[in-house]
């Protein structure tokens, strides 16, 4: 299969936000080609595409990586809001996941897909429960998921990790698996040993909830007498790096352990700000250089998965917190987005647009009044891109969402009727 | 001209976000029914509809009303972000605005209507400069605007707004006009008690940035011993109520005014963090009953146009600031979004779907995957809405927006184009 984007302004991230007019061309699910129309004169001769998309000047960049994600809890989006923290996890959230089948998880993180798509997401890092429903919500509808272990006290062993690591690995090309755990305060000191030992074991990264709120500090200083970050460091924990979820509450040592361990710092803002956890201090890691990436969080505390969203708020948030309204560049956020994501969750080929890498793209409306005038056109798409700016959204090489049209195998009103019946039966 | 909207979840806002399954008829410029289908019987077989809309069960609700812009500083969009406050305002912002013509004034308020119709907005307060131009600008589209006085030491005099008070108050019937000034900070004491008196003598509200950053306070203070909104009341400016945009920095007694007075708070979220002003503390004012209205700033500051951006800050920044994840309930934000900012301007009129009341509405689509499953609509529209549900965008009876698709008497290309022309213009 080849694929030929044209007439095209390209964002391809690999120099800064700078833009090549030109075009780019897919040979199955890679990048055969970056460059000038000139530069693509003699190539145009020599191939047959299968198609050719005429970009009509609007912007191809790389799609948006989703570093932190609850995808099947698309089913308690708007189910419990404006409800004091504890409320709403032990009152809402925990009764309705222990109801949550294999089927639901599978239909529910279908639906998840479906608002990635629309948001110009081609990946995300996942973190929850019943994986194999996960995986297979992924790979029947093309898409890229990278499944982050997320054992606790309450479910999952060291060995159950493991397992799945080799199994997930191996999987399928649109998946991948991280080691993981839920967080440091809802799991045993002997769990989170035995998880460090398996690191050092496959010279792993290993990812978790880090400091979301100030309670979970406040608790681990009173276990073990350090802060999370520093705690799990001390145990080996980071010793291949790894990420933290949240990272709201951090001292400056525990920014200097991410640092100095190269443990990527994923921030998810609306959540932080909806939940009423905080503000990330994300222009301090940004100055001294602690690798950054952004996440949605689940439906069920964001309340949705839209990176634009994210992505306005990673930086205004800081600007107003610190306060200073130079905080934290747009362009700086638009790496976090696309390239940081990918490299924070191991994606090492689906970060930037250059021969070689996965096709994993998007193409932006600029033909829309949030996007003009043309003044700057990367600031357009952070401070006022929206989802109805996404006109194409490609993973692998394949198109899944084009013009409002869902191209995953199934028809959006079978995913919703799955998922509002999956609620009907949990509420019952 | 007959239109029917039928199959539609109409949320009126006559009762809270209650849903009412049934239809809407339009006659003209006015809403002529709403009820459910089996109420519509007798109607049905009397009338003929030039226009029957099947919504396919999506909701029907009120247009969102932005209670505070500058529409024409589009032309501004990405031009200078991620700057500290002052050098984006005097190098920036003041040295293009001096180039600025009617011409580009009509065109940049043109293409900030677009994107107001993108968003569901069907009215909006503007507080700009070369009023005839955004008055043509919205009689020419089809849009609904009330303009806002904004005299100050820089441009304009007493004489001037009440002219423009009797002449934009009998312009059109899609246009009003309201009395108000830049700022206090802006205005000498002299222009400000001639407005007091303006005021007196139409027994008409005020309008004016109020306590935006915390400078603009002090300063106050230190000029007149007081905060702005206690000297503005001290001279007798709210004596017939009025608003306050933004209304950052507030005193307890600065609220008490503003509750005693029926002054108006417009709150402008997106604008105050990007901008690092500051958090309105719009809880406090909730709860004590201040009148609130949301409105998007201009694209200088903000930099889009979206409503929902915007309501997801109004209550998600209470959250955080307070913190208290329940603060600020989703369904008093719709409210604040449309029947509060309706009241806000003065459109008592285009609040509510309900017989009598004008046509403004917009059509929500559900079947898009942010909005499922359906646990809770009017919180899905709050938390998870974006512009792409916005399916129709009708302002007095006439649709001007519908699948993407302009319906304003002109092609969006040649606004895009005319903008861009002025920005190159003025950048020379």
């Amino acid at each position: 299969m080849k694929t030929r984007i044209y007439n095209a302004k390209i964002i391809t991230m690999a120099n800064g936000t700078d833009i090549l007019e030109g075009e780019l061309h897919i040979e199955d699910d890679r990048i055969s080609f970056v460059g000038t129309r000139e530069d693509a004169k003699k190539l145009l001769k020599e191939t047959v595409f299968d198609r050719e998309i005429d970009a009509c000047g609007n912007v191809v960049m790389p799609g948006f990586k989703d570093a932190h994600t609850h995808s099947a809890m698309t089913f308690l989006r708007s189910y419990a809001d404006d409800l004091p923290l504890q409320e709403w996890l032990y009152n809402r959230v925990f009764p309705m996941e222990a109801k949550l089948t294999e089927e639901d998880v599978l239909w529910c993180s279908k639906l998840a897909i479906m608002e990635y798509l629309t948001s110009g997401i081609t990946a995300n890092f996942d973190m929850y429960m019943k994986n194999e429903a996960n995986a297979k919500a992924s790979v029947d509808t093309g898409f890229r998921t990278v499944l982050c272990g997320s054992i606790n006290d309450f479910g999952g062993t060291v060995e159950g990790i493991e397992e799945e690591y080799k199994h997930f690995n191996n999987y399928d090309k649109l998946l991948s698996y991280q080691i993981g755990f839920h967080a440091e305060y809802t799991t045993k000191r002997e769990t989170l040993e035995g998880i460090a030992e398996l690191a050092h074991k496959y010279k792993a990264p290993v990812y978790t909830h880090n400091s979301e709120t100030k309670s979970e500090v406040d608790g681990c200083i009173e276990r073990y007498g350090k802060t999370p970050t520093a705690f799990l460091d001390s145990i080996g924990m980071f010793d291949y790096g790894g990420g933290g979820f949240h990272c709201v509450h951090m001292t400056d040592e525990d920014l200097d352990i991410c640092k100095e361990k190269k443990i990527w710092v994923v921030t998810n803002p609306a959540s932080n700000v909806k939940l009423a956890s905080g503000i990330a201090p994300i222009k301090k890691m940004l100055d001294i250089g602690i690798g950054l990436a952004i996440g949605t969080d689940g439906p069920a505390s964001n309340n949705c998965l839209d990176m634009f969203r994210e992505m306005f708020l990673t930086t205004a948030l800081q600007k107003v917190s610190i306060p200073d309204a130079s905080a934290v560049d747009a362009n700086d956020v638009l790496y976090m987005a696309t390239v940081g994501g990918a490299h924070a969750m191991g994606l090492m080929d689906c970060d930037t647009l250059e021969k070689g890498k996965y096709a994993d793209l998007i193409i932006i409306d600029l033909n829309q009044p949030n996007m003009q005038p043309l003044n700057n056109i990367s600031k357009n798409i952070v401070y006022s891109g929206s989802k109805q700016n996404v006109k194409l959204t490609m993973v692998a090489g394949k198109v899944l969402y084009e013009d409002g049209k869902f191209n995953i195998g199934i028809a959006p009103e079978e995913i919703y009727e799955k998922a509002n019946e999956s609620i009907v039966r949990m509420k019952a």
